[in-house]
């Protein structure tokens, strides 16, 4: 028999704070090709909120351990895995259910080990929003070192993430939030213009940027917000959405569709890790962004971390509209 | 000196049936490399009533005649015009102002002869509405017999075109219109699904089609019709949006963006005309339409033929929106 340990369960979909429940969790016995982990730190996201209230894309079998990602400690091995050793520090394989103190994994499902400077909150939030950033700029539209990028909800997590990454690949950001006073934020994190939405913004864009062209706009508010990016869009610029930050339907005239060449399309990092692309790519693509996050060169803002016992806390705060930074469970910490 | 013919002209733009007027209009000389024209027909467009009133993606300057398409009789020929004769029926080259007696244009720019047999009036609505209908089945998607397409608007003049082109190459329709009483319209005209648009129409289709896959949505509504033609859409479908009835944006949920990979583009005739097609391909493309024409297989329908005298009677009974078929001028007819 396994340890008995703590984990976080939803048997229901709901209001993401009351279907989160604390239970107690027998640890499996790990298989030949297995490794036991402890959770170190995991991050809440608004995928995960999705899931919880049954409003995300895929939804897991009921009841289920909810969290997509998080890092681990190897704790044991299984008899044929000999490339892991306790002590290493890994990326949960995704989709392993992440809100608990232990997990048991396939080997080879573990792609990422973490080096060992750097700071373990900001390697738990690498799964979903650095890869996003990556898929952002790197799978919709081919960019040059010195072509610009717009994106709203650019104070967000993969805000800030894209905007470090479009700095290390040379690439200039127009950063659109929604609300006054975030121009430092957006300096500090290597944004190179700021600027509040609203209907005049594709005027004031221009004017920031001399007139620059841009190709590529970055949508995850939708409604009016997405017609505010096309505004800002050269001819035959494509807008990508990956969040539903408004609630509403993306808007946008068929005026810029039809005459202006203006495309609508999505991009969704489950897709990309379950569909469109090889363990080599992904591997490759979470090597290259866990060294930008150990050097600091890719950091999110972290507003609080929760034990597991306050899982009610963490979510219920993760749902509040103007937070700083993200919410990190850390399942083994104190309580 | 030319002679003295009529024209129609706008020297400003505003609501359409106020700003046109008939004026006379020298013809000027034939140059070596024109020819003479006598307009025989010319057909009112949606795109033609949005330019008169300002709102058309390319605006001429003004004053202009206007009328972008439309067929005409060979009268004269320059000196060095040895490929076309006095008395060949031609396609008049797009944008050469047709709302008029007579007009001159380069003969290279003629690329289109029609047979002697075939009906006048549909061969005048060749340039704008069928090759409309073949790039949005030929340059969006690629389809193969057998595949299922959507269109709303259905009984519009494109709409009608699209079906008719869909047959010659094998597809199915499901056909989108928004009133009761069009089945028989439908099912003559070749579609093979006859659908009222709303809120429930992605459950009605999948029923009326055993749940076939559709890749391609052609969508000339805009506003919920957008939503529901990606209701329809298999997952990794495509919009193409082509026209503005509804006078409001496209609206269309990050979750069918993002979940299931719908992407929304357009497609416009114009920039075909313009930048993505060479001579060759143009003569091509309309040389196998004029024979579909010809023969029949294509047409649309018309509602009634104006001389020029009564061209804001015409304009004005072209602006109404429950009409059964195209609007006609007929510039060189008696008054």
């Amino acid at each position: 028999m396994g340890e008995i340990r703590k984990a976080v369960q939803f048997a229901r979909t709901g209001h993401p704070s009351d279907v989160v429940d604390l239970v107690d969790m027998e640890t499996p016995d790990v298989g030949p090709d297995e490794v036991l982990l402890d959770v170190e730190a995991a991050a809440i996201n608004p995928s995960h909120l999705l899931t919880l209230s049954g409003n995300y894309g895929v939804q897991p079998d009921l009841p289920a351990v909810p969290g997509a990602e998080g890092i681990g400690i190897v704790r044991a091995v299984g008899a044929d895995v000999h490339d892991l050793e306790p002590g290493t520090r890994v990326m949960i394989p995704p989709y392993s259910g992440t809100w608990r103190q232990q997990v048991v994994v396939k080997a080879d499902a573990v792609a990422v080990r973490f080096p060992d400077e750097g700071d373990p909150v900001q390697f738990a939030m690498i799964m979903a929003n650095p890869p996003t950033a990556w898929l952002l700029l790197k799978s919709v539209v081919d960019l040059e070192p010195g072509d610009w990028v717009i994106q709203n909800a650019a104070n967000s997590a993969v805000g800030q993430y894209t905007m470090q990454l479009a700095k290390i690949y040379g690439l200039n950001t127009v950063n659109v939030v929604r609300r006054d006073g975030l121009e430092d934020f957006i300096s500090n994190a290597g944004g190179d213009v700021c600027a509040v939405d609203g209907p005049d913004l594709g005027e004031r864009v221009r004017k920031a940027t001399d007139g620059a062209p841009i190709r590529l706009a970055i949508d995850a508010v939708a409604g009016d917000a997405t017609q505010h990016l096309a505004d800002c869009l050269a001819d035959g610029g494509t807008i990508a959405n990956y969040g539903l930050l408004s609630a509403e339907p993306c808007r946008l005239l068929p005026d810029d569709i039809i005459f202006r060449e203006i495309t609508l399309t999505g991009v969704w990092l489950t897709l990309w890790l379950r569909k469109y692309s090889t363990p080599e790519e992904r591997a490759a693509v979470y090597g290259e962004l866990a060294g930008y996050i150990a050097e600091g060169r890719m950091h999110a803002n972290v507003e609080a971390t929760y034990p597991l016992a306050r899982i009610k806390d963490a979510v219920s705060h993760a749902m509040q509209g103007e937070r700083s930074g993200k919410i990190i469970i850390l399942p083994n910490a104190e309580g």
